[in-house]
């Protein structure tokens, strides 16, 4: 799954040290130069806080911008200290209008007001206008470089616009076209562009069906949407349909992978916030966003507690019994894990909505009981031939037929439920399921055990 | 985190029955033209098997073969049959190589090989190749259709060949330059090549630095380049260095989210395979793909029935001991499995190389620690106020802490363990490590309170 030869950055990372150690500046220039931007800021995050301000500033003035937009934020930040402050205005004001963003999410508010007070008129107000976007939404995660050509231009102008400006926008592939008044009217390809004849009008070469999205969008909306339509960008409007900014195919890659960080963590029971990366995080926050869920389950099997202290008559009589706890509750909560597993998953990927959500839970349980019933044969099976008493067999069995119909039906049902109600249903994952089945599992289980095995009273 | 406006696809889907029922052909060619083919694809797809032919042959001819690259599998298929098999060879000719190496992993063997013979030299050449890699790699993830470039071709004459063959290509904003033993020797993008000045050589102004990968690459590596390097698309080279494929951005997204899909189907204890979609298999199906798992826990709780059987002299006497097995457990599985999530993932994302796997392992055994001591004076708390034996609150609260810590350091340690020997790190996922840590903690507790509570011997 995972190869692990060195990385480019790892080779890179000793040779420059060195270099900077002895010196070497040139031979650092020429280490770095043919380099992808990404590889350099990687290495460069490697050096000591003092060598970074070095090595950064050895790179060519177009590069530098690039590596400091794929450094990470907490070496971003330290380079800030460390540079002059008119290197890091040149920086900043250079830098893709969300990869800035970017950085403000992370950087004190201190910092970001002096900063902002510093970029050029046009600059600070791109800037503004995006961080006035809520976290998470399309108008945060879009740029505001792209190209708009007009219906009446010809295709030869058109490239012609193209051409001046392909070193400032972050894509030439997908142009757009708007009105007088800024109302996107069309999109265009620059496989379209450079194939159309050079006199045809941009308005006869443009496609009018533009799928676009508005500012508010959940970003998770305009991943769905690129993915599905293999777009390499898409065009964002506000309220009156103006064209606003674009969202590129790779800013999107690293929102499906950050949703699925997200399902997966839920499942794992951990907290996640949008912003920061759990890798870089100390001990005491590691634990901060695990506790919560910890003492939720904790007070949730308290319940167990109580259920089986309030059993202690047929428990006392029939220890075996105790026995077959930590086996019930387990199975009841792998089933109902796996169910919530497939349903949240199925959300996020837009497959449950296409079978349907009552379809889902019935298939669902219908799973549960088969697995159940296989289950529960098996293990009846294996505690008659371990020598338990009969009816302790039976129990267990019965018991176990039950709670996993129960752990898939509600594995599957309340995940769906949380959402229809406005809640994310990946907070109905694996750890909660889990536990609610473990209260319900206990209580079938000895209440069969006590119908089947204590005298009637 | 989901929105629920009905998808283009449904509105289409249905007007689309009824236009076809009243036989309004020109109206649906009018309704289906200005959509995008994945729309059109879901529409035909809901349609009965009857009248997705109908709806299909009334596509034009480049439209259509988007259109079916676009279908589900199982529609696919169903078209396969209804269609006159000089229409099916039409479809298939024209597809992309890498969508029909896709389809074509999908049919019997028997229709693959009518199919194979039935195709041109070229395209019948090209298919075979794509099929000789194994599933899962870089070669059977690429398309052999790009735009490879000489050396001293001028600008002008490259974008000419751009020009020439931007119908037929998947991608003309990555290109490759081939020296004359087709060896990969540099590449363009297409905004360079519009940018440069037209009577520069290819040579001059291409990059020779070209990150690429060769054929046998598991095609999970090829999504982190792309996703790393932000590119379009990834040029593929056999072991000679010779320019065979290339992989694109839209295709890399899908291979990112079906890992996701993965790791969260691992960790919520569910079999996967490449190939198939967990939503359109059926019942039986469904029930084995999360049987073996089950099975396996069962076994291992088997184990904790026996731990529990043998310290029946501490249970029978302090029944009151049982009450808090669902809750140890619970808490030292739900530790583990956080342990777990987040090393499994870091492992995918490669945040755990760039840590290292000792201190990985090192961070989430402090974690384990430190949760274990908060939420053992909790519990022993909770006890002692709910009127337990105070040896009962002690026994409960210093096993806590002993399972937090192991289930934590399981948790980080097994992955890792299990990716050193070769296997799969994601098969030690939650539901595993929470069996492990069930047996384990189960032990301690009763042997803890065995002698807090007995009499010595």
């Amino acid at each position: 799954m995972n190869s692990d030869r060195p990385s480019v950055s790892e080779r890179v990372a000793q040779q420059l040290a060195g270099l900077l150690q002895d010196g070497s500046y040139d031979r650092v220039k020429h280490l770095l130069e043919p380099l992808q931007p990404v590889d350099i800021a990687e290495a460069i995050g490697t050096l000591p806080t003092a060598q970074q301000a070095l090595g950064f500033r050895l790179l060519s003035k177009d590069l530098a911008i690039e590596v400091y937009e794929d450094l990470e934020p907490l070496v971003q930040q330290a380079l800030l200290e460390t540079l002059r402050s008119n290197e890091v205005l040149e920086v900043v004001e250079q830098m893709a209008p969300d990869d800035r963003v970017r950085l403000f999410d992370e950087l004190p508010a201190k910092v970001v007001r002096r900063l902002l007070q510093q970029l050029s008129p046009e600059e600070r107000r791109v800037t503004a206008q995006l961080l006035g976007y809520a976290s998470g939404t399309s108008g945060r995660l879009m740029t505001t470089e792209f190209i708009a050509l007009k219906q009446q231009q010809t295709v030869a102008e058109a490239l012609n616009v193209v051409r001046r400006r392909a070193r400032e926008t972050e894509t030439v592939y997908a142009l757009y076209v708007t009105d007088g008044f800024s109302h996107l009217t069309g999109t265009l390809s620059l496989r379209e562009l450079v194939t159309a004849e050079p006199d045809l009008l941009v308005a006869e070469a443009m496609t009018r069906e533009v799928v676009s999205l508005t500012t508010e969008v959940d970003q998770e909306e305009a991943a769905r949407l690129i993915q599905r339509y293999d777009f390499l960008a898409l065009p964002v409007v506000d309220r009156e349909g103006r064209l606003v900014g674009i969202i590129t195919v790779d800013d999107v890659i690293d929102v499906i992978e950050q949703e699925a960080t997200e399902d997966l963590y839920a499942a794992g029971g951990i907290q996640t916030t949008d912003e920061d990366d759990y890798f870089q995080i100390n001990l005491l926050q590691v634990a901060r966003r695990r506790l919560v869920w910890l003492l939720v389950l904790l007070l949730a099997n308290v319940g167990t507690a109580s259920v089986i202290a309030a059993q202690g008559a047929v428990l006392s009589r029939y220890v075996s019994l105790a026995a077959f706890i930590p086996l019930l509750i387990g199975t009841g909560g792998n089933v109902g894990a796996q169910s919530s597993t497939v349903v949240i998953r199925g959300l996020s990927t837009k497959r449950i909505q296409a079978i349907g959500a009552w379809q889902s839970v019935l298939r669902e349980s219908a799973a549960g009981a088969l697995l159940g019933l296989l289950l529960s044969v098996i293990v009846s099976l294996v505690a008659w031939i371990l020598g338990y008493q009969q009816q302790v067999a039976l129990a267990v069995g019965g018991s176990l037929l039950a709670i996993a119909t129960m752990a898939a039906t509600a594995g599957s049902l309340l995940p769906l439920l949380f959402r229809r109600l406005g809640f994310d249903p990946a907070l109905m994952s694996a750890p909660f399921i889990t536990t609610v089945v473990d209260v319900a599992g206990v209580f079938v289980y000895l209440q069969l055990a006590s119908t089947l095995l204590l005298p009637p009273t």
